[in-house]
């Protein structure tokens, strides 16, 4: 049994709560909180997540007794603890008595107190300090009945450009290189005369008068996660050395660029996600199930924690539209259904001050008599229904790249044909046919393994190593099907480009050549006619690409590069790779993608069925649960069900189709025969 | 006889006039100007702003020959002076011998030398050699008989986020809160783990990492106007000690955020105004209305001073447009009408060189011969026959609320539902249709006085504390009439979200309770239906509100609030309250606002004339003044007055009809029978 | 025989060749590079640019055997070198050994290192180290066969806010005002009180609360470009003390606003430019025709260096768009017609890493066998065909001015009456109708002598000294004709507004008195009528013009200037000039431009030539060498050339009519009869 099979049998399936701070309440409230937590349906909390300064108020100082009496409260009341260590917050005595803790910013300043993440992950100080308020934490609750889960700080994310991250950087990159030499050829310093002779000269890099060195920026981001999973490695390694049985997690951001999740979902026991999809993106939904594609997948298929969302609207944004009704629910089933075993919320009690007054919460200012908190109390019913659920997961034959040093390679570098690549959009943009098409998909990094897929997506691999790019090769060798699109395999594992021409790693592999780059214009359009006939259009970019072994699928009918290739597909060993040259108008791609996935063999089971109803499988050995959610606020569908079931949520049979009314939802567990 | 009923016998009326620099000119020069200000009409100058360095060349050096000189020349030709302490400007000795003198920027930095107003507030060493030049100038100047008003420095504004600054913060907090413990609860300093144990944790807001603790940031800001102040109460008891006969002003500024100058203004004789309208805002003459009433209800209803304005462009903004022929004038005349009791500009004679070459001066670039100088001098000779309007003021039965609380909430905060909230527009959104039904209008905030209104207008009061609340509450009970709109009432004095649901403060006046506040999408439009069945549209926001006693004007037509009330009316004791939960399109907004203002009892003696004639009446004991001034360029208009009396500006008999030329204007005398 | 002279006879005609950087590459691939340079045509190569570091890898420790095995393999290859010194590029170790060295913001932090041009101008230190390695390469290359020029540092620009800043600057005001009173008035400090009384107080203009004072900020300007001037001085004599006639030569950039590069050229033996036209500027070529004209202008009119420009895309620009097949040459035969005796590349091989990856070369990614190898060898074959060509120039009877004080005055000073006045811009509306109608044009500033020419064009000299001003009465008294547009004459070289009214210098010149400037309001447009009925409009400012002894030319039609001068005709003198009060619609202002140079007797011989057909002349006592370059992409078009010749790119003969194919060209030599 694993830690997290502990988890979920403590919990009785799904985890439903959110981040509690009582700290800011009287005891009075806390009676009040737990009555209201039963009510809702709550059986878990992540409490402690900003209190280091509320249990140690003055250094070697603490004040355990308010946690004592929470905790033992929370027990009784069957409400588990996420215990976080509090060391996202470090308290203003510790930046007052040691300045040097705050994190520098790129121009050489230093932060001011007044928030939170407010440490410089290499400071020794910081650390220490860290590693002290952790072990009386594990001293004192390893054994608290009511401890689940170990939650490690929060959010990890902080970047400092001060002089202990000089120092480690320093030796992180001795470590890496072993020489000054290899420094040197790795980050191309001849040019421009950046050449180092000591280590002592490498520092961090602060804004240049122009731009900066791209491979020595790209290592200061890799170095900067690893840095702050050093951070989280040495707490977790504190509170496991107490107790081993209890899972550790720390929680992650949707969509962020600054830590390379793949190098740290294997040192937890479960990948936790926070994540606020915007209500004002219509599309919102879409990159959620991406993100929780990718958090299933970030452990290889084990369920994950869903630990923040907000109930409502948020309060981080400039504009922050609430969830309107229905969507709260539906959003969380949406987790659900793509392995999350949890629905947390931040946060429990919506404070009165602080800078997140505005942030909705599970209970929200206008109190139990609200829409909030009655949509709350509803779902909260609906999780134990769905308990069966739990620690299922699914499958998939496709898999999609998501790659931490693609993403710093196109974003984090300024110098490339064009600076406004968006690796996300672009990764959305590949996602989405798959999405509407109801497919299941896998995410992978350049380092994963590709074993059991039939069909690998590729999204603009631009920087790509070169174990990265022969695990993509030997794929397609093997008879997989390969989708990539342009600028991939440019630069290698050193933001180097690599010799011999574009596109570098893959030339053999898309069975062509490219001579040069050609972004396009503002607003420049370009003709484009497949093999068949049909014409669409592509902007914003175009290789000017020689075809060897490759034929062309489209080509442009206009224009300089007119007859030219515009997708190539090439037969390379067993495989097959379509790859694309320019930026195809979207339903045009998504027809392509749709037609290369059917030709691999890959069928989805809902297929027709439209795509504003999400429909995923999660299963066991035993059952599997279909989900269907209907995000359409307007029209009600219908969903043919190929098997006999039961719907979950209503406990009724189904036999075939199942209606969903607008913003509606199924989970129709069909039993293996 | 008040300290300013002495200045206005002595300027024989109004004071014409504006900033004179003489230390940027030969003295052949100075003869040039006052034979010019005798042609002009001028009976009044601002003296010595910005002439600290040529005081004090050298700390404890003075040169007080060029001054003697200048006022004495100035007495010889009738021209008063309103003595500048010249703090404004400390001279660079003062910066170079103690850099610790400069303000301070939010990352850290000092800003450098090269301006005005380049001091920190906090500083005592500013202070102190600031007392001793204002020491000098009182001693020399007192009983000089061309004195007869002294300037306080200029334009109080600069904060700083020193070390000076975190000092006197602390102290200002101590005083404040008492205890920490005080402190961290009214902060929220659970938040995030923000609490504070040793008052010397305690500094101003440097940028952090995230967002600004939103109290933390709200009493900087009324610590750093506090500090301001205290800097402007010292000069002015220096110069008090030594004759206390002599009015003292400082000159704020138009629609200033970072003084909150209902706190100055009892500090002062007169409530003075720096405004320079942009000529390129078709609107700009409405929003100088509004802050012309500010400052004549600054000291409840005392007429106040026009210290500086510009004769035509300016060289502040990016685009600087000039005041076309005729509209000096009747922005003169406008500011007159709302009780200013001066026409002063700045400057004097333009300067060669400098920062403002090209702020348009009295006297222009182009010398006497120019369009400018004879403008200006008609108006010195209209001024002249106007001189009866002195000392006389208005009345009104209308109350709007006006508060810098309030816009600090508003605008000093991240984080709230949405971060554009601008309060100077949402007021003047409320003050135009008064504006242009000729209602005469005072201004009050959350701690005035309402007695004698019979309509309060109270636009977006997000932050009120508890007796500014109880204030309104009590004035609608007694039988006022309360227009109000959405997002008011919600945080107390503290910035923290008041308990028990929104709008907090409101709920029992308004007759509603609202759920949560639903910010609007970009471009989002709603249809609105009247009780009568008037249709209209509203955008931006919407309350989700529940009516209690509350009964809707109008609901929503469309939308997942459909059916719901939009605009509330609620009966409240003796009085009646009508609320916008929406921002409904402006015309429909105002015809509410009408109605509402006429079904108080309220009515203007100007009903009926068109908007682009301005009306408004001075008056006293013996006479009342009424002012029209027709802001179209291109319409003649005729307005009847309901009585027979005199144009002071032609001399002409007024029996019935007034016919106003393009930008033309009559100040009509009638005298009470 | 001058030291260009001598270089053109060593390389044979024209220098064919580009950057190289030979450090970054290893021995194998040098013997690669020569063997395609001799494929290319190359003859000359830059070298050293950036070597600082490899040259010097620690304080004092040289490495000089790598460069003395490229100097010998480039002169066994017939590659001529431009050696540079190495100084752009400050190593690691000075910067890490005295941080002193690195620019200072103007917010007072220091830049990081990762760059080039990392220095402080003023630094003591730096110009040591700079001066030593200079020294070091001058003793040991000084007389190697291959060296033919002395390329002294790169691009030089850095402006430095530190302390070693300031204490130059101070020296250098002292120098030039001698007195500290004569300071504070040209500054006019006496504004705002800004008095100096101590040269200790006078610093670098650090940012200030607000706008700095604008003679100071001119001073600055002035200031660092005579800094980095100093620094190029102090590095050429250094190599002319070891050799006298090997010419010596600094890159400059096109419309390069910090540095004055009149004050420059006449220390350089030819003035040489780095130009990247950008392809996405549909217009582009017609700025660069002007920057060539000046170039060739800034020494008189001899043949210039094209020593860096791009074989397509370059990566500094957010979009970089390629150069489409074709216009790499034509570019570069544009600039040779207009007396570029050059044609240069940055760089030759394109690097595999560091900033510039993308940043395309004679040599690029993709290798020789390529689009742009193709065409880098096309085009090196035909400047041979061209060699006649090198050394010869042009002449022109029409001047525009160009004057780094006047563009100081107008883009970096805040407070003029709008803030959006782009010189660039300006300039180039008045040089297109004159590039379009194929008229040769000389550029020159404010300080240079106009003798022989018949026109001289003035546009928006608002900032300009007493000479200058006198230099074009003069040329107008003496019959010149002068075009001149508004807001010109109104600063003295103090950036002081002269007295007695706008326009300042040009009152008399103009017929015209100036009351005020009237800057438009955003899309407002005004009506213009000439006086023989046409009509066009006007945008963006207007003066508010009253004519003296001038007529007018063209009247408002409407508005509130309605009848009053729009476009001024004054007779003065034996000369004549037109000044346009207002921004007139592009082509009616080019077609009064048209008339008035029609009128002043300079004709083009290739009137009536379509604009897309650039025309130009360069000759010398034996041949002319007419130049017919065909921008259009996609027209054919004929030219007539006058006399009979031969075309050198084809050695067809000429008789009459020459066909170019789109983006096709012709140099026709004819023989002076």
């Amino acid at each position: 049994m694993t830690r997290m099979d502990g988890f979920r049998e403590r919990v009785g399936g799904f985890a439903f709560g959110g981040d509690y701070n009582p700290e800011q309440w009287d005891p009075a409230v806390w009676r009040e909180d737990v009555r209201l937590m039963r009510e809702a349906g709550v059986n878990a909390v992540s409490l402690g997540v900003f209190a280091w300064a509320s249990l140690e108020p003055e250094p070697g100082t603490y004040e355990f007794g308010w946690l004592d009496e929470i905790m033992d409260l929370l027990h009784d009341n069957g409400v588990s603890v996420n215990l976080a260590t509090p060391t996202a917050a470090p308290p203003v005595w510790l930046t007052h008595l040691h300045p040097e803790v705050f994190p520098i910013r790129d121009d050489g300043q230093p932060f001011g107190f007044g928030n939170r993440l407010h440490y410089d992950p290499s400071s020794p100080i910081y650390r220490e300090y860290a590693a002290n308020i952790t072990t009386k934490l594990a001293e004192r609750y390893s054994f608290h009945p009511a401890l689940a889960m170990w939650h490690i700080s929060n959010e990890y994310g902080p970047t400092s450009y001060g002089e202990a991250a000089s120092i480690n950087f320093r030796s992180w990159l001795r470590r890496k290189y072993g020489t000054l030499d290899r420094l040197n050829e790795a980050w191309t310093t001849r040019f421009w005369g950046q050449l180092y002779t000591d280590w002592d000269q490498v520092d961090v890099p602060h804004i240049p008068r122009n731009w900066m060195n791209p491979t020595r920026r790209l290592d200061f981001k890799r170095f900067t996660s690893d840095a702050l999973l050093e951070c989280y490695l040495a707490e977790r390694d504190i509170v496991r050395s107490f107790r081993d049985d209890i899972p550790v997690m720390t929680n992650f951001m949707r969509f962020f660029r600054h830590a390379d999740y793949w190098k740290w979902a294997p040192e937890e026991d479960a990948a936790a996600l926070d994540i606020y999809p915007n209500p004002a993106d219509p599309d919102s939904h879409v990159s959620a199930a991406f993100n929780y594609d990718l958090f299933r997948s970030l452990k290889g298929g084990q369920p994950w924690m869903l630990m923040e969302q907000s109930s409502s609207a948020v309060s981080q944004w400039q504009l922050n539209i609430v969830k309107e009704p229905g969507r709260m629910r539906l959003g969380s089933l949406q987790a659900v259904s793509r392995a999350a075993d949890s629905v947390m919320f931040f946060q429990w009690r919506a404070s009165r001050g602080g800078q997140e007054r505005f942030h909705s919460a599970m209970l929200p200012h206008s109190g139990p008599d609200s829409r909030t908190f009655r949509e709350i109390t509803d779902l909260g019913r609906e999780m134990k229904l769905l308990a069966p659920v739990a620690g299922t997961t699914s499958r998939s034959e496709i898999a999609i790249v998501f790659d931490w040093d693609g993403w710093w390679g196109l974003e984090e570098v300024f110098g490339l044909p064009r600076s406004d690549f968006s690796y996300t959009e672009t990764v959305m943009r590949h996602y989405t046919p798959l999405w509407e098409r109801h497919h299941a998909v896998d995410v992978v990094s350049h380092a994963s393994s590709l074993d059991g897929y039939k069909v690998l997506v590729v999204p603009n691999a631009y920087l790509i190593d070169d174990e990265g790019a022969a695990r993509i090769i030997e794929f397609a060798r093997n008879g997989g099907t390969v989708i990539m699109s342009f600028f991939s395999g440019v630069v290698d594992g050193d933001n180097r480009v690599r010799p011999d021409g574009y596109p570098g790693a893959f030339r053999e592999l898309i069975g062509a050549k490219i001579d040069e780059y050609w972004p396009a214009r503002p607003h420049e359009e370009f003709g484009v006619e497949f093999a068949d006939g049909r014409r669409t259009t592509s902007t914003w970019w175009r290789d000017d690409l020689h075809l060897e072994s490759g034929t062309a699928l489209a080509t442009y009918a206009d224009g300089l590069l007119a007859g030219r290739a515009a997708v190539v597909e090439n037969r390379f060993g067993a495989g097959r790779v379509v790859y694309f040259a320019t930026l195809l108008e979207q339903s045009a791609f998504d027809a392509v993608v749709a037609d290369v996935v059917a030709e691999a063999g890959v069928r989805s089971r809902f297929d027709g069925v439209p795509a504003h109803v999400e429909c995923t499988v999660r299963g066991d050995a035993s059952n599997e649960y279909v989900f269907l959610l209907n995000h359409s606020a307007d029209q009600s569908t219908s969903v043919t069900v190929g098997a006999e079931g039961t719907d979950l949520l209503t406990g009724s049979p189904v036999t075939g189709e199942v209606t969903l009314a607008p913003l509606g939802a199924a989970v129709v567990r069909i039993t293996h025969p």
